[in-house]
């Protein structure tokens, strides 16, 4: 009999594996979030991690919360969007139960245009917008709430026209070639953004009449080297989900953070979200910050980590900010994450460990057993709302080892007679 | 006597490398090779590697001389060419010898634009053109010439609007960041590449209205990964420039390979070429193709080595093809060229070798002593004109020891009484 369950898992396993191996996301267009997203309502906010009600927010949320609502033209001041958000009528929703995920605060109102990609092997679709960090950090000054109507009205229809003429954008080939380029693809970006602005550059020029909106954007995507993110999040999310769903894998599909709580999803347990309290990140601070100034782990942009980057593959990227300083940092992050994954990716190899693939398939069973939990390379957010435009550093987290106890034990409650 | 002289060559060659590592090129300009490159007449033909006559030029700068005077409508077809070519009014000169590097044959005639470099430490510059790989590696069909005929009259002058409109583009921090990015800088250049489209493009937008002209360049930049190696190249020269002419220096200011010859020039040894015959390139060969088709060791792109880079830092590009498929092969390369080297340039470290710098200051007497020739990450061209459009494979390439040799001899009869 419990031969016969581990079968299973095994086999569910392999199928789990064999879905994220196979991922193959492609971007094919850009559109707003209350036309591509399922579920999205004109009173219906989205944020990141699990779920959490609007007065247990974290701050960089509620910040975020409130430029949207002045972005979106329901409230004219912060006070205003605060005492609307916490009315009643705005519906809060994890970005995560709409086939989407959103960078730090995760926050995606029906006006903003999102990124959206298609996993060619298997048709399901996934969105994120292309984010305004000032606002996914909390901000909602008059600058903030500026560009995030450019990217709306300048930005994002810019990059639509280009990618249309283009035709759909291979994901797999740029992040394999972001490797062999120094980037872990979650916050050492600078090949994947460069890769990205080099080929999409000629279609926007060739796309869009209006040179002064096709400078702009090519400024944009110059001027933030973390210009890529987004997309690689959608991307990453179009992979896990189509291995999510298999009864019986223990595989982890999700991470996600909103500040307070980080939540995990696995394939075989449908949509419950495991959660535990947000850690405090253990980072590199800009000038004049410190750990005590950060909000605890916050972001969807783990699915990146999800899906094999980012902490996982760091030893590609061993000139990032977070272990460039410390000799073998990056290698050792990657080995030990080879601990608790089923897989390496052979589709994308790191250089500096000899061309192994990236650790593949979080197992909540190698977690547990090891007491080795994934690593996430994230940026960190001022823990108040409004205090600083876009992020105060950049650190290691690690989800609670509570998260998977908690999946382990309903995994064990549901497979076992 | 003798112990004056060892410390007398110690302080030139100090000297040297402290000019070597102080270089600071920027690019400031595109203008026709007859305005900017001294010595260039109506009349002259500049050349890859040492002097070399019509008659015993190799089959890939032969092709490209004829391309280079049907290009300047001196000639209507290649055989008229050949016969301007081999009647004697036309003057043929290296680049190097008019403080230009050319690509591979690096043939440049009057008409062709070319970079304009200037070393902002010590106020030389350096030239090399934009090159067609085709019309460089020997061939002169009607689609190299129309090539030619857009870089000079399209391409150029839009970069060239691009950089005065821009202001002057720093190399350092560019060069140092591809490093980080898995370049060597002379056949990989992916990131170097990238960095540049992705700099250049806002700027390309706003200089110039003709909407046409800049798609064609951004695509020439997105669709051409070597298109970095000219800019390169002359900035190579311009840094190995300004250490040249130290009187009683060994440090090596030039490697150049004309195809049959290949020729270095030595800090302390004025003008003067130290030449032995070029050597077949041991490299990967494009399908259809062998070494026995390749043209000997070719082109002043080894001015990259000799600052450092290329493959010199090969350490620095574990995915390049040269190396990729033998395990460690690209660290022990770098690890070797510090044994012939003088300093390691602290601007410019090597992620995969602990941040060591780049081996600086290729020194003949340690050549000599070793026996370890320094090791050049060169294209292959054709031995034929006119065969292949491009080239026909990449590979590691060494001068002869000659060239060491003839050189340490030449210096010991100029410093010791």
């Amino acid at each position: 009999m419990m031969e016969d369950i581990a079968v299973k898992i095994e086999r569910a396993n392999q199928e789990a594996v064999r879905r994220i191996l196979a991922g193959d996301p492609v971007w094919e267009d850009v559109r707003p979030a209350r036309e591509a997203i399922p579920g999205m309502t004109e009173n219906t906010i989205l944020h990141a991690g699990p779920p959490i009600p609007w007065e247990r927010m974290a701050g960089p949320v509620r910040g975020a919360v409130m430029a949207a609502l002045i972005f979106e033209g329901r409230a004219e001041s912060p006070d205003q969007a605060a005492r609307l958000a916490a009315g009643g009528e705005i519906r809060f929703s994890p970005c995560h139960e709409h086939r989407s995920v959103g960078a730090m605060s995760g926050v995606i109102s029906p006006s903003m245009p999102v990124f959206v990609v298609r996993n060619a092997s298997f048709g399901n679709t996934a969105y994120c917008a292309w984010r305004d960090l000032a606002q996914a950090s909390g901000c909602f000054d008059e600058p903030t709430i500026k560009n995030m109507r450019w990217l709306r009205d300048v930005g994002m229809p810019t990059l639509a026209a280009a990618v249309r003429r283009r035709g759909n954008l291979e994901l797999k080939p740029l992040w394999a070639r972001a490797l062999t380029m120094g980037d872990e693809l979650h916050n050492r970006v600078s090949a994947g953004t460069s890769i990205f602005a080099r080929a999409m550059a000629p279609h926007l020029v060739r796309a869009v009449a209006d040179s002064s909106a096709v400078a702009e954007v090519l400024e944009y995507l110059a001027d933030f080297d973390l210009a890529i993110v987004p997309l690689t999040m959608a991307g990453c999310k179009s992979v896990m989900d189509a291995a999510h769903g298999i009864e019986a894998s223990t595989v982890v599909t999700a991470i996600a953070r909103n500040g307070v709580e980080v939540g995990i999803r696995v394939s075989g347990l449908g949509d419950r979200w495991f959660a535990g309290p947000a850690q405090p990140v253990k980072g590199t601070y800009h000038s004049g910050f410190t750990a005590a100034d950060g909000c605890p782990d916050l972001g969807d942009s783990a699915i990146i980590e999800t899906a094999g980057f980012g902490g996982c593959a760091i030893a590609a990227a061993p000139t990032h900010v977070t272990v460039a300083d410390e000799p073998g940092a990056a290698g050792a992050y990657t080995r030990e994450m080879y601990e608790i994954t089923l897989a390496r990716n052979p589709s994308y190899p790191i250089p500096t460990l000899g061309f192994q693939g990236i650790p593949t398939g979080i197992d909540i069973r190698k977690v547990v057993e090891t007491g080795i939990l994934p690593i996430v390379d994230t940026p960190v957010a001022h823990r108040d709302p409004g205090r600083v435009r876009g992020v105060i550093g950049f650190g290691m987290s690690r989800p609670p080892m509570e998260c998977f106890l908690k999946a382990l034990t309903a995994f064990g409650e549901k497979v076992l007679p």
